[in-house]
C-alpha cells in the first residue's frame, strides 16, 4: 500500500509528476493473446483529454500513449505492458509563488508535510494528470469486459444546483457522449453546461456528480468481509482526485426507508431469478447479485479558482495567491471517463479472481 | 484480495462462520512492547455486543476472546495476536427453510452463486457476527493511537428521519456513551429510541447514519493516488455489513458550493499552519492535513424483519419467508464501535508506513 | 513481508509461540468443494509429531488439530479455514537461564535485538513448533493436488557422511515411509539410524539433505522474472528451520558441466514433448515444463547439543550454558514432511495463479 | 505474485521484452531527499553491460537510463521513480527458425505452454536482458545503504572447474573489479579468463558460482517464519537467470560438521557480542545478527550455444537448431552486479520494515 498501485491480479502501477518529462505505467496481470483495439484506446484517451471542449481546461495535451511492452503483433502477451504519455505543454512558467506559499484546496501542505520536499510545479505527482494512466489502463480493461458483454456507462446527473430528473432506466445511456458534459438527457445537459459557462466567467469553479451503470455483471463477483465489491469500488471511486462521497445502490438514501420497504425480494423472471426492485445497486453480502450494478459519485469544485483566496508560506507567513494559467471550471465531463476506468479495473480483477474459484471445483 | 485481510503493515485477518465452533483472527505488524489493557479490550467488546440493550437483538453471546499467542507478560511480543471467541448461543434451530430458500436483502443468494455451497446457518461467513474480530484489533489499534494522543469517536446523528441537528462541535462526543443509541445529544438520542422502539413493535427495522471525528492526526497520514486516506478510510466503512455510503468531510453537499466558497484557506492560530474551514474533512491530495478527520457512514435498515417476505428456492420456485429469531431493529448502536475500529486499524497502518519516510531522511 | 504469511492466492498465515497456550493459523483461498480427508491430515501431522521414533525428540505432544471454520459437512467452504493445535507438554522448567543468556545458533540473540524483547521460553516464535501449522495447510494442499494427480515425494539423502548413492530413479519414493529416517532405500536407512544413535549418544546432533520429486506438474506452473517456480520453492525451502542451502535440478553440480553437456535437449517420447535428460529439474525460464521437479534441502545440525558451550548474557558478561530437556539429534525425518507441506503450497498457488491465464484466453 | 515485482516497501516493477522498444521499472518506496549519484548508476550499469569485455556477449548496447519521474532538482521525492531503458542493437534478424523451434534450455517451451503465445525475438520476456532494470534499482538501493554504512561485495569465486582457494577474509575485495571475471585474486581470475577463452573457442558456455559478503548490516533484520532473511536472499538470487542453487553461510557443507562443531559461539569483542565463528552467514531465526552477511549462488552455463543441438518444432517434429548471433560464453562476470543488486533490494526492504518496529517502541 504504497500508493502507487491498484489491483491485485489485474493491476495498475503508475508514475508520473504533472510537469516531469512523462507519466506511465504498468499493467500487470493482463490476460494474453487479447487484441488490443488502438482506436479504442485513443478514443477513451480524447474522452479524458484537457482541451476536448469550451468547458474545459485550455492546456494543451495530445496525450499519446506509448506502448512500449506486453504486445506482439497487435495482442497482448501476458507479460506486463509499459506505456509512457510524455508531458508536452509543460510551459516554463514562474512557479517560484506557489514553490512557497500553499494553494489552499490542493495538496503542496499535505505533501510538504509528508516528504520534506515536493516537486511544486502544477501540483507534481498530486495532480489529477496521473489518472491519464488510469484510463489507459482501464481502456484495456474494457476490453477484456467487453468480452463478457458487460457494460460501464458513467454520466453527469448533477453539477451544481443543476439536476437530472429523470431516472437512468428511461434514458438511452449512450447518448451522454452526445453533450460536452456527458448528461444522457439533452435539456438538463443543456442546462448544466449554461451553468458552468456562468461560473467559469465568474472565475469560479463547480462540482458534481456522477452516476454509473453496469450491466451484465454475472453473479459471484466479490470477496467476502474486507474486499466486498462496494468496499472496493468506493475506494477506487475516492481515490480520484476532487471526489468526496461514494454511495453503491440507494446509498444514504436508504435512511429513509424500512426493511420492509428496501430489501430487494427475490422472483422469477423469464427463467431466472432476479430481484423485483434493486436498491442494493446488484451488490449483496459484498458480491453481485447479477443485477445492474448502480452507484454514484460526489465531486468537490476545483480547487484552482481565478480569485484571490488568503494563504500562507512555508515559513508561516500569511499571505494571498491568485491563480494563473488554464484550469478547468467543472472537472465532471472529463471525469466519467476515469470513474468507468476505475470500475472496469475493479470488475477484470474480481472475475479474475473469480476464475480460481470457480474452475476449482468443476 | 482474497477478502479476509485487511492492511498492509498492521494486519488483521480473520476466519469463522456465524454458526460454527469459533470466530478468529490473527493480527500482524503490531509493534512490540505495547502493554495490552484487558480491561479496555473488553469494554469495547461489549460496545458491539448483542443484547446489550433493549434496543439490540436477544442474542446471548459472551463474547469472550482469548488471545493465544503474541502477549508475553501481558506486552505485545511483535509477533503475530492469534485469537478466537467461541460461539456459544448456537441454537439447534431448524435451518431447513433457509437451506433452500434465498433471504430477501441477505448474501444467500450470492455466496451460492459464488461457491457453489455454503453454511446456511445464520448466513455462516456472510453474518455480521465477524465484526467481533474487527473490534479485538480496533481495540488494540486504539491502545497504539493512544500514545500518539490521537482519539476516534463515532457517533449516531440519524436514525430513519430523527436526525441530530445540532454541529459535533458544540458536543460533548464522549457523552454518546451514555445513551443505549449512541447519540451525544440527550433529546435526540430519546426520539431515536422512541423510535426504534416504535419500528421494532410493527417487526420492521430502520437503519441511519454514523458521523466519525478523529483529533490529533499528525499531518501526512496517507498514501498519494491510490492509497488516498479517505480512499482507504471508505473501503474500511464500506465493508462493514449494511453500509450502503461514505462521505468524508463536506461530500455529497460539496455539490452546493462554489469552489471559492468550499476552498479551505490557510491561516495561522497560535503559530501553527492550520484551515479556516474544514469542509475537505482533514485530508487534501489524500493526505491528512492535522485538522480534525470527519466523515460519515450510511446504514441500511437489517434485512431481517419479522414481516412475510416474497422469495425464492434455491430450485426456482417462488415461496414467502417469514424471519425466525432474534434480530437487531436498528443496528446503529452497535455499529459504533465497529466503525471507531475499522478508522483504527486504517490510522495505525498509515502510521507506521509513514515511519518508513520518515525516518529515512533523518 | 511481515513475516507470517505464505503464498498469494492460496494463503497460509500463522501464529503461536512454542510455550504459549497454542499455535495456528488461517488458510485463505482453499477452493470451495473440496472433501477434506481429517484421516490424511492426521496422517500428515503425525509424521511431524515429536515422539514419533527412538531418533526424535521425547516431546509429547499430541498435535491435534481443531478446525474451527471454512468447512461444513466435511467440504470446504470457499471461506478462511481457522485452526488451532494447543500446546499441551509445556513444562513448568526454569527458563531463567535462557532469559538472560543467548544460546548459540539460537534466534534468542537476534529476537532480542529486533524486538526489545522476547518470549524465551522454548524459543518463542522462533521454534520449530510453527511448522506444525505449515503440515496442516500442506495436507489440505496435498488434497488439493491430488485431483490434479500431482505427488510430492520427499526423502532424506544424506545424514552427516552417510549418503544414499543411488539415484532416485531407481529407488521407490513410497518405500521412504517404511523408515523411521524416511530414506527409500533400506541398507542406507538402516546405516544413517546407526550413525544418528551414535551421535545421540554424544549428546550432539546432526545434519544432512532431503531431495524432493514432484511429479505429473503440467508445464506453465510458475511466473516470470521474480516469481519463477525454483525462486518460490527456494524461498519456502529456506523458510524452514535449519535449512541453510537450496538447489532445483543439477544445482551447484551445474558448474561442472558445459553447456552443450547440460542443455536438455528436446524429443518426441510417446506423442509428448519431452527433455532427454532433466538436469534443469523440470523448470526453464522459472516454469514447469512437464518433466519432474526435482530439488535438494540443506539441514545444518540442530543447534540445541547436551554439551557445555560458551556464550554471552544479556548484559554481556562472558558464561556457559548447557542444554537441559529434550531435543532432536537429527531433525531430517521430521523435516520430509515440512519440506513436501510447503512445497504443496507452492504449487496450489501457482495452480491458481495459472487458472486465471488459462480460462481467459478460452 | 504476477511476478514482475519485487519488494514490499521497496518495491521494483518491471517491463519490457528483450526485442521490444524498451524495458523499464518502476521503483516505490524510495524515501524523499535521497541525492542521486548519477555517475554511480551508470557505473552500476556498465558493470552489467554486454560487449564490457572479450569474455562477453558482442551485443551492443548503450543501456542509458531514462529517468521520467520522482527525482526533482537531484533528489528523490519518495514518489515512484519511473525510468526506462531503449533497447537499441535490435537486429532485423531472420527469427523464423525459433518462432516454429523450441531451443533447449531456453524458456520458448514453457511460455508457449503458459501463455500460448510468446515474443520468440531473443527470448522476449524471458531474456536476462531484463537485469538491467534490476541493477537500476539496485544501485538506487546501494545509495540508501550507502548512508547507513552498508557494503556488498559480490566476486566470482568458481569458472567451471576452476576455483578460488583463498578464502575471502585473506582477500581485498574491491579487487575484484581489476580483472574481467570479477574475481578478486588475481592469479586465479586470470586461469578463469583462460578457460573462458577456451571454452569461447569451443563454441561452448560454462557456469560458475558467486559470491557475496555483507559488512555492517545491523542485527534485526529480516522478518520471523515466512520472510526470513536467507529465504528473502535465496529468491532474489533465484531468480536471476541461470541460477541453480543458493546456499548461507556453510550451506552444504554444514552437512559435514556436528553441531558442536557448526554452533556459532557467543563472545564479547571490543565490548561487542559477536560470535566467535560465523557458519551462520550473518542470520540466526532468519534475522540478521550483525555479522557479515555470506551466501553463494550457482550458476549453469548459458544455453545458448554455437553447436547444433536436438529439438522439436511447435508441431512436434524432431529437429535440430544452431545458435547465431552474439552470446556470453559465461554469464558470471556481467551476473556480480545483478547479484549485488537482488542483495541490496532485499535488505532495502528488510531496513524499512524494521522502522516500523524500532521507532514504535521508542
Amino acid at each position: 500500500m504504497a500508493g502507487n498501485s491498484f489491483g491485485t491480479l489485474f493491476r495498475l502501477s503508475t508514475f508520473g509528476e504533472s510537469h516531469g518529462s512523462a507519466i506511465g505505467g504498468i499493467i500487470e496481470g493482463c490476460p494474453p493473446g487479447i487484441e488490443l483495439d488502438m482506436d479504442f484506446i485513443a478514443t477513451e484517451m480524447a474522452r479524458r483529454k484537457p482541451g476536448q471542449s469550451a468547458i474545459t481546461t485550455a492546456r494543451n495535451e495530445s496525450d499519446t500513449v506509448e506502448f512500449l511492452s506486453g504486445i506482439f503483433k497487435s495482442k497482448t502477451l501476458g507479460t506486463p505492458i509499459g506505456f509512457i504519455i510524455r508531458n508536452k505543454d509543460v510551459k516554463p512558467d514562474d512557479y517560484s509563488e506557489i514553490e512557497h506559499t500553499f494553494r489552499p484546496g490542493h495538496a503542496d501542505f499535505t505533501y510538504e508535510k509528508k516528504y520534506g520536499l515536493r516537486d511544486y510545479r502544477g501540483g507534481g505527482r498530486s495532480s489529477a494528470r496521473e489518472t491519464a494512466c488510469r484510463v489507459v489502463a482501464g481502456a484495456i480493461a474494457k476490453l477484456i469486459l467487453k468480452a463478457y458483454d458487460i457494460h460501464i456507462n458513467a454520466f453527469v446527473t448533477q453539477v451544481g444546483p443543476i439536476k437530472l430528473e429523470v431516472p437512468f432506466e428511461k434514458l438511452d445511456l449512450n447518448s451522454a457522449e452526445a453533450s460536452i458534459i456527458r448528461c444522457p438527457h439533452a435539456e438538463t445537459a443543456q442546462q448544466m453546461i449554461d451553468y458552468i459557462e456562468i461560473i467559469k466567467a465568474e472565475g469560479d469553479t463547480v462540482g458534481g456528480i456522477i452516476q454509473a451503470v453496469i450491466k451484465n455483471v454475472p453473479a459471484g463477483l466479490g470477496e467476502p468481509v474486507f474486499d466486498k465489491l462496494q468496499a472496493q469500488l468506493g475506494k477506487a471511486m475516492l481515490s480520484i482526485n476532487a471526489v468526496k462521497g461514494f454511495e453503491i445502490g440507494s446509498g444514504f438514501d436508504s435512511v429513509n426507508y424500512k426493511g420492509s420497504a428496501l430489501n430487494d425480494v427475490f422472483e422469477m423472471r423469464d427463467g431466472k431469478m432476479v430481484t423485483t426492485t434493486n436498491h442494493s445497486g446488484g451488490i449483496q453480502g459484498g458480491i453481485s447479485n447479477g443485477m445492474p450494478i448502480v452507484f454514484k459519485v460526489a465531486f468537490k469544485p476545483v480547487s484552482t479558482i481565478m480569485k484571490t483566496q488568503k494563504s500562507v508560506t512555508k515559513t508561516g507567513k500569511e499571505t494571498s495567491l491568485t491563480a494563473k494559467g488554464r484550469h478547468d471550471p467543472c472537472v465532471l465531463p472529463r471525469a466519467v471517463p476515469i470513474v468507468e476506468s476505475m470500475a472496469a479495473l475493479v470488475l477484470v480483477d474480481f472475475l479474475l479472481l473469480q476464475k480460481t474459484i470457480e474452475t476449482s471445483t468443476s
